[in-house]
């Protein structure tokens, strides 16, 4: 029998894998989970896209051109210029959700064995678009003391080495809800001038700051060329299954190197793209963007006044995003959430995502987990509650660690 | 300025590239354009496909299982089995496109630098996926004159070295239209059973067949776990926008591996899955099948007889698909084509794909053109008319290459 490649026998599967079944099992059984471990929202998708998906006039199901619908990307412009960015349409290629950007900006900024600076904890995807692109994630630690913000220049600027091509980051963060501040991109922007960098700024969660105002890196006069945007419109419209996304620059380059990519693929899914033309022609459409950030909103309040209750664990309110990384009081959050999931008494339990997945640094993370508040109020409310007696009941038979 | 990675940079456009704003320009210039050049059948998706899209009960777009929704597997299932081939849910994996299966077969097979026979002519963006994933494509020149057909076993024997992993091919193959008959799948699978290596079948063709019976790579016994086989949607259901295809394969080796390629990318898009199984599920499904494959097997016949017509031109009747290599007489059939585009004569015209960009060896299929049959009878008829004038007019003004 033929053997399978080594690259592809031996990519990780995301730890959170492991998990997935003793969820289901437990659910067999009966259980209700909560589930505060995915970035999939509960929150209705828009009418306004689902009735453009609906009604759009297609006889022919075609493919789109491989940058994307043109009015579909007038619809990405129209979307920027209400942030202020003004952009042509051969800066902008549509791409089959956020992921697909990610790997494309991977693809053009890098050869095989090039580095990406990229502050930790992140996004464990970019472990496995990484891997496809051959490029090697060189992490930077941020620490939950500092809400996770950027530490001084001297820190980065240790990681750079010959190799190095871009630096990546998501902004607002996932997993850590930071959103950077003005002095922190300008950081940034330095050091990509300094040392011929790419900035790959990963801006899925725009819409949702509740602190501060976000900056794009779009937005940055001085860093023209360096800069790379990647977007989704999964996470604003509640549309992830829809696979549309997108690459930005306005380095010229960039974009002929994003679109030779972007050939052999073909194609993003057509009726997606009609479904934004629709929601972005639709007068109505900003509105329920800002309806959607005010309902993540009050659910982050209502998670850290709950969160607030249970004693031991430690966070910072997050600025952005719909994620929180929570400190907690066990030496092993894997073991715990295991735990949760297998043999905590009662009808309901909580999954969260274990620190670890999130950072490179082999160790850290061990104590964290992450929280995504996809829940409704009343779910969230009540997954605190379990999780703050589950955290009780464990500190009781929980394994200490050697200290 | 940062310099873009070479491996983008330098990732070639494919040839019709270079023509298309030609033909764009022609038709600013109030001309019409026969295509003749390209994959994207006219003919309405069918009624059934998108329903299932548009009346699909979502009220949060979300992601799918990143192996796909179970229905839209069971749908796939489903369809295998009227095929005669049963397979079990791991043995599928929904891709997003034809194209990303095969994207992760190779992947699958192979490792960077490893090595792949491919027959030629070929569907061009086989490059392109080989180069995603750094694997050497290997061709086997095949020939017009034998139908596009595998020649003897000792000269596909002589590509094989340590290196060589996977043979990759077409049934029915675009651009030839060849069928492979059962004692070539034999010759295929005993080549891969004595070297040890991957047979992928790019089968998404298999319902275009107007002579013989199509035999799947899966329904060939003695390969087992020797068979990928890649899947999609596009063509049968005249639906190409929607992005569904799939990977398949009873060796779960392969499709462990395939799994961890897919997650990356998080799913395919998940209205599309919807789309399907609302077709799979409606008892007329098979029947529009048929119709869909009855009207190209009207065009090819209408194709043949117009085109017997024209002086200088050889082909042989395509059993299969919907493409023809079709030789024509003259020295360089891309100048030809771009001469049609921009000198030609008269209201009409019509454009081709130049034969060259099918094949790897340099300087083959130089007087060869490929045809696809994706426009009604009646402009295919017209179309034929236009170019046998144009040939006719070329032949006083071209160029002759040096005797």
């Amino acid at each position: 029998m033929p053997n399978v490649s080594r690259r592809s026998a031996t990519a990780p599967m995301s730890p959170i894998r492991r998990l997935v079944p003793l969820a289901n099992e437990a659910k067999r059984k009966g259980k209700k989970v909560y589930h505060l471990n995915i970035g999939q929202p509960d929150i209705p998708t828009p009418k306004e896209f689902l009735d453009g998906v609906r009604s759009a006039p297609v006889e022919v199901l075609a493919y789109s051109p491989s940058q994307g619908l043109p009015e579909a990307i007038e619809a990405f412009l129209s979307y920027y210029r209400e942030w202020g960015i003004t952009l042509s349409p051969e800066e902008i290629l549509i791409t089959t959700g956020g992921s697909e950007a990610v790997l494309f900006a991977l693809n053009v900024a890098c050869d095989p064995g090039d580095q990406v600076i990229v502050p930790e904890p992140f996004y464990p995807n970019y472990n496995g678009f990484s891997r496809l692109a051959e490029v090697e994630l060189v992490s930077l630690t941020t620490s939950r003391e500092d809400g996770f913000h950027l530490p001084p220049q001297e820190e980065i600027e240790r990681l750079i080495t010959a190799r190095t091509r871009a630096i990546l980051f998501s902004n607002p963060g996932n997993p850590t809800g930071a959103v950077y501040r003005e002095e922190e991109l300008g950081l940034l922007a330095e050091l990509a001038l300094k040392h011929d960098l790419f900035l790959i700024a990963d801006e899925v969660y725009r819409e949702f700051v509740y602190v501060g105002v976000h900056r794009s890196v779009l937005s940055l006069p001085e860093l023209g060329n360096h800069a790379i945007m990647v977007d989704s419109i999964s996470k604003r419209l509640s549309a992830c299954g829809a696979r549309i996304g997108a690459i930005v620059s306005r380095n010229p380059k960039v974009m002929d190197a994003a679109r030779r990519c972007a050939m052999a693929r073909l194609s993003p899914p057509t009726l997606e793209q009609l479904g934004l033309v629709a929601f972005m022609g639709h007068p109505r459409h900003r509105q329920v963007l800002q309806e959607m950030v005010e309902e993540y909103r009050r659910r982050r309040e209502v998670l850290a006044r709950e969160l607030a209750l249970i004693p031991g664990v430690s966070f910072q309110l997050p600025e952005g995003a719909f994620y929180m990384m929570l400190g907690l009081p066990v030496d092993d959050a894997e073991a715990f959430v295991r735990w949760m999931l297998t043999d905590f008494p009662g009808e309901e339990t909580v999954m969260l995502a274990p620190g670890e997945g999130f950072y490179k640094t082999p160790g850290l993370g061990r104590d964290e987990a992450r929280i995504a508040y996809v829940l409704n109020e009343h779910d969230l409310q009540r997954a605190c509650e379990v999780l703050k007696r589950g955290l009780e009941s464990y500190q009781e038979v929980a394994p200490k660690a050697p200290v």
